[in-house]
């Protein structure tokens, strides 16, 4: 959904003014088509704020799993960490169209950046994802050095989202 | 740990009786040692219970849009079946080490026949996990018929373990 309109928003950025103006309804029109795949995911906006809480919660879980391990509270195991990793990387696609129009009142702390700056919220969505594929791809390896690199800057992803689209 | 309990115990059954009392001890050491990693990986009671109750939720939630195409309320996509399908599978194994001793309070709806009848909760687990599995080679095969009859072996899985296990 948010892909959709991405590509929609660059497709409209590159024609002319007065272009624009009739593209703007035609933009309007397919971006509604596009909302309702996302919506209808979720019967009602508490449910989709449950779901994307849970799923966070889980990733935050094994996450810390790994975390436990790059810090030497827990003794390395190579095996254990990569099927921790590779759920994270499995859930980090899924929570974020749990953020649709609508979800942003009721039990969250989700700030209203995430819809007026929805450009950023999907930019920091994807560097988590993509810092997740690099975390896999270190822990197939088996290194801990490599893992704490990566780890590290995964972390730093989920606090970058957290820090400027996260009530405290 | 559920394991490791059944594999002591079914041990613990084969010995005759003089042999039981000194293994009893024995046996309760080792059930103690055991029993630390699983309690290990929640720092308290509560992050166990929010941890299982996240999980089982993502799970569900996934369940349901597959459910959702094999009930023709939306329309049948195999590669998105099959990619929700793969998570559900993928998390199928974890939520039950979080039904750790001590866990049984709070802000739960789990029977105290988790714990009571540990063995029996192990084999509803194991048996969804089965059942999950068989609905990702079904998912693979991008047949609707075939998703359907796992499917609704899958949810009967689900059911069972919640009307013995779960509090309505």
């Amino acid at each position: 959904m948010l892909i959709g309109l991405s590509i929609l928003k660059a497709a409209f950025n590159s024609f002319g003014d007065p272009m624009k103006k009739s593209l703007s309804l035609i933009l309007a029109a397919v971006a509604a088509a596009l909302a309702l795949p996302a919506a209808a995911q979720f019967a009602k906006p508490e449910d989709a704020i449950k779901y994307r809480k849970a799923s966070l919660t889980v990733i935050g879980t094994h996450f810390g799993r790994v975390g436990a391990m790059v810090n030497g509270r827990v003794p390395f195991d190579a095996k254990v960490a990569a099927e921790n990793v590779d759920l994270v990387a499995d859930l980090a696609k899924w929570p974020w169209t749990a953020f649709a129009e609508g979800t942003d009142k009721g039990e969250t702390r989700a700030k209203p950046e995430i819809w007026k700056e929805s450009g950023k919220f999907k930019e920091a969505a994807d560097k988590f994802q993509a810092e997740t594929l690099k975390l896999q791809a270190a822990a197939k390896t088996g290194n801990l050095d490599a893992i704490k690199t990566a780890f590290g800057a995964t972390g730093a992803s989920c606090k970058a989202c957290h820090d400027t689209f996260r009530k405290d």
